[in-house]
């Protein structure tokens, strides 16, 4: 199944829940992870119905990992972090989404994958803006 | 760090025992995970010292979305799987490599994702040369 186009396009009710709003970038909604325990974005395509990277239009995909690039690049300057783990999961929530994770030597998952770790430990409500805000700024959202 | 050339590229020791080989795509070399709970393939891009995909070039990087969804056409093609799991991790194997896994409702490590899920249970011998078989010709590769 070939996605559609923005129009009609709603973020999902459980990505909505786990995570606050950054901006929009051409392609994706980018949400942060209110998880302290690690730098984590979230790229969310604004395609509706897609649930599959191959569900994207070849341009679209080509986008797409351009902004994964963008959201990498900025969690590594921001971060210093010591490895990116990047992953299209979607076996529990469906609508399409790519999780950006900056992750450290001896942080509390490593070095497994953070995706069925521990529950997430919401920020403090300043330090999470102060990230929001520093992840908006490296992408140069308005 | 930009990664470099193909030249003097080679496969990772670990990738290597891990993994078989399917063949080679314009970037990635394809290899498929000697574990027969999952049909998973892992696309290792071809460029000497690349650890995240923001190491490789924009027109690799272009490339490498169009192998992965190649990769994971062909797997979804095969296995008719519920979902796709896609991810570029590497916390324990340096070089950038990105795994397709096609993944069912009620498999062993379902919902949860399956890196550092339990061991890997190779194939029997004819299994797995067949799986390969399949990803090759579905791939394409000669």
């Amino acid at each position: 199944m070939k996605s559609s186009t923005k129009a009609g396009w709603q973020l999902d009710a459980q990505i909505e829940r786990d995570t606050v709003q950054v901006g929009d970038l051409t392609l994706c909604r980018v949400r942060a992870m209110n998880d302290a325990t690690y730098p984590w974005v979230v790229l969310v395509p604004q395609r509706v119905g897609a649930t599959e990277i191959i569900d994207l239009a070849e341009a679209d995909r080509v986008q797409l990992m351009a902004e994964i690039s963008a959201g990498a690049t900025a969690l590594k300057d921001i971060t210093r972090c010591d490895k990116l783990n990047i992953g299209a999961i979607g076996n529990l929530v469906p609508q399409l989404h790519v999780h950006i994770v900056a992750r450290r030597r001896g942080d509390p998952a490593w070095p497994k994958p953070v995706w069925g770790a521990a529950p997430a430990q919401p920020y403090a409500q300043h330090t999470l803006a102060a990230f929001v805000e520093s992840v908006r700024q490296t992408l140069g959202i308005v």
